[in-house]
């Protein structure tokens, strides 16, 4: 039937509708949501975007757009034989511009490729994600993907310079195209970034590109006090702007990390919570500056231990234990993951009570957190106990999930730190925005997207 | 009349309606046009504002949120009749966190204010504007102010963490807080950077800091082609990501300068073209490396002479030369300006149709080209030849804008860079925008102020 709706506007072998094809177009990363797409549609370009959405907003047909379907909250899924709109097919990759640091590209190019043409050119896209290899850049847009180096350089939305959509009314709108400057009007570039696929279609986009670092030294150390990594941050950021990560994880997870894989203990001393540090391009002065100041905080006590790597290989030792928590856990063990953020100043204050609240909650299973210090995001880890089955688990951190988000509404955090809300945390969006606010988010929605077509019912419903 | 209208919401001494005031109030730094507010209010708490503005719903009166008034655009003039809300009232500063490098203030607070508290505890505020002294930072955000370190550091934009506003539904919103990661639905707080108080008004804000740097080493050269500037532009950002400034000017604005300051000529010969380059905190290894760039530059003519600051009296001399062309020309000839920007690698070529199309349709006044490479924006300054009355050359430029505007957009470029459009350049926005895209402004403006009283007519009329 769908498939009949399109089948002028492209070629029989760019309109897919096998039962395999809509099940797997029809589900992201986020396992929780079967696959239910009724075609699948491979546009080459934005004039045939545009055909699409307009066919669709005549015939008022539901489109999901599409990119890697990496995605964690069910964003880009089609559950209810809604047409995906995959733009897998749109990668090609414009050009580069030396002197300005720009990229320009369709919107169905891999993050990894975007990466990695900067990077022949001694150029550098700093937003690097765990999916990277199949993310595609829209996607990232789309969600606004923030990633590891957030602290320096910011989520995706900082290095969108310019967009190429096409609005749920059909229209194609080019917002902002190459410029550094411009002020003329409401930034809508800004709006469509992190809109998940409500408002149009992301086609082609103008990255901002910056000079590749040359090294990447990291600092390892450990404190007694969560409060005390706050202190560390505070000196770290008078040294040096060019702090690139400031990641934690507890003790707890450095021992899931242990017992899977045959990295040392770097401390012979058990500590609390660790931390990596990673200083981009570390001059000899600021080098030299860090010394002295780890030296005053392990006078004070407010670090246990330290080591300063000295050799790249080092330095991502020190990372890959931070790095491979997740995957452990993924791996081995029934887990629930949280993504969560609070403002930085709070952390320890919100580890505390997030802690205290899991354990007592959670009884019998292990309580992991670790995240990024640096830009407030934590993610929470419950690690099935052995008490309880796998159903039992599940039902009790749906029924306890709620005090978690209470916890996070208390320290004005929010729902999601850059996952996105989707289809899995849409009831849970009220902790993070109030009524007006989602009310206003529906009008605009409207504006944008009269007939309610593209990707309904992620976010909020209409 | 309108006084009475809100005489139960503010004591008597807040609500100011003599004709001076009406007068002063009305108009921005834009001297087109002439004040006449019907009365100014003058509110200290979001609260406040949030019942002005319900009242201003309920008898549709005309608002317009008022800062420090030093807007080019006419942007926050009151005009015929409204009522000028300002924030100059609202100048508290709650607090700085260090180690979030965070400020939180009312939108009232003057942006040189905020520079000073963040340099009090070694952090900064790096949006540098040349009416820093008089501009609220509420204004600051509504207008997205760029200024002259936009290379390095971005617009206004880039530091606005959070934001609390008053919408023209009067109700408050809470936009972001102070979460540096948070993917909750659609970002409100960038749609309101920029908006000029069309859709609400900003009452509070947080803003992210930075390090304040050490020291502004400066590169002084000399070029014969503007597309050599695009050259050192790309080998200076190879060596460094701490490019903070590079500006340019022509000779002729050299004269200018040069005729009313007792500064000395840099060189003993006459070039075309000047740069200036700032490298924050430059390391010895930077300087290093710029100094074998230059020399291969001076070898292969991309530059024709060059000096590197040898103090910061020196460095600041060679800025000075290039921060008083506007005001040399304000104070001293009857000048037409103009704020426009393009994309960075057209800058060669639009310098040269700009320059070619200027020079034949402003027979016998001089034209001045100046402004910042790295941002693509350029200031246009025409001043007026002696042939011409003040009349005959204010019609001339009126006649002609919009060949002007027309090149701009030839190039994709932006009709105001960072001066926003108001009411000065509504009738030309178009240049900018396309229609689709302006009605779908016209919807969201709908949106979060549907009785249209914040602000009417400024942008676009609805």
């Amino acid at each position: 039937m769908s498939r009949n709706s399109f089948k002028d506007l492209l070629p029989e072998s760019r309109i897919l509708d096998s039962v395999n094809d809509c099940e797997a177009y029809g589900h992201d990363w986020c396992r929780a949501y079967e696959g239910k797409a009724s075609a699948v549609l491979l546009p080459e370009n934005t004039r045939e975007v545009q055909a699409i959405v307009q066919r669709a907003g005549e015939q008022k047909i539901a489109l999901i757009p599409s990119g890697g379907r990496t995605g964690l909250s069910a964003s880009a899924t089609a559950t209810s034989g809604e047409v995906v709109v995959s733009l897998e097919r749109m990668r090609k990759i414009y050009g580069i511009d030396i002197a300005e640091q720009t990229i320009h590209c369709q919107a169905g190019v891999i993050t990894e490729q975007i990466q990695r043409a900067a990077k022949e050119h001694g150029l550098y896209y700093p937003i690097d994600l765990a999916s990277a290899g199949s993310s595609q850049i829209g996607g990232n847009i789309a969600t606004n993907a923030g990633g590891i180096h957030v602290i320096r350089y910011g989520s995706t939305r900082q290095w969108v310079l310019g967009l190429e959509v096409v609005t749920g009314r059909g229209e194609i709108l080019n917002l902002n195209g190459k410029l550094v400057k411009n002020q003329t009007g409401y930034d809508f570039r800004s709006l469509f970034v992190g809109s998940e696929g409500t408002l149009g279609f992301i086609t082609e986009c103008t990255l901002r590109l910056t000079r590749l670092p040359r090294s990447f030294p990291r600092i390892f150390c450990a404190a007694r006090e969560m409060s005390d990594a706050l202190r560390i941050l505070e000196l770290a950021r008078s040294v040096s702007n060019s702090i690139s990560a400031f990641e934690f994880f507890t003790e707890a997870c450095l021992q899931y990390v242990l017992q899977h894989h045959s990295f040392r203990r770097p401390f012979s001393t058990v500590y609390p919570y660790y931390f990596v540090i990673e200083v981009e391009d570390m001059t000899d002065e600021e080098s030299l500056r860090f010394q002295e100041l780890f030296a005053t905080a392990l006078e004070q006590a407010w670090v246990s231990d330290v080591i300063f790597s000295q050799s790249q290989q080092q330095a991502d030792d020190f990372m890959e234990l931070r790095e491979r928590i997740g995957e452990t856990t993924a791996s081995h063990y029934v887990v629930q993951k949280n993504d969560i953020s609070v403002p930085v100043s709070s952390i320890p204050a919100f580890l505390r009570d997030v802690d205290e609240l899991a354990k007592s909650t959670f009884v019998g299973c292990d309580i992991l957190l670790f995240g990024h210090v640096g830009d407030g995001n934590i993610h929470l880890n419950i690690v099935k106990g052995e008490g309880l089955s796998r159903d039992e688990f599940f039902a009790l951190c749906r029924a306890k999930e709620s005090t978690i988000f209470e916890l996070i509404a208390k320290y004005h955090g929010a729902v999601s730190a850059e996952h996105g809300i989707g289809l899995l945390k849409k009831d849970y969006l009220h902790y993070s925005r109030t009524m007006p606010d989602v009310e206003l988010m529906r009008g605009v929605k409207r504006v944008f997207d009269p007939d309610g077509i593209l990707n309904p019912g992620k976010i909020f419903d209409l």
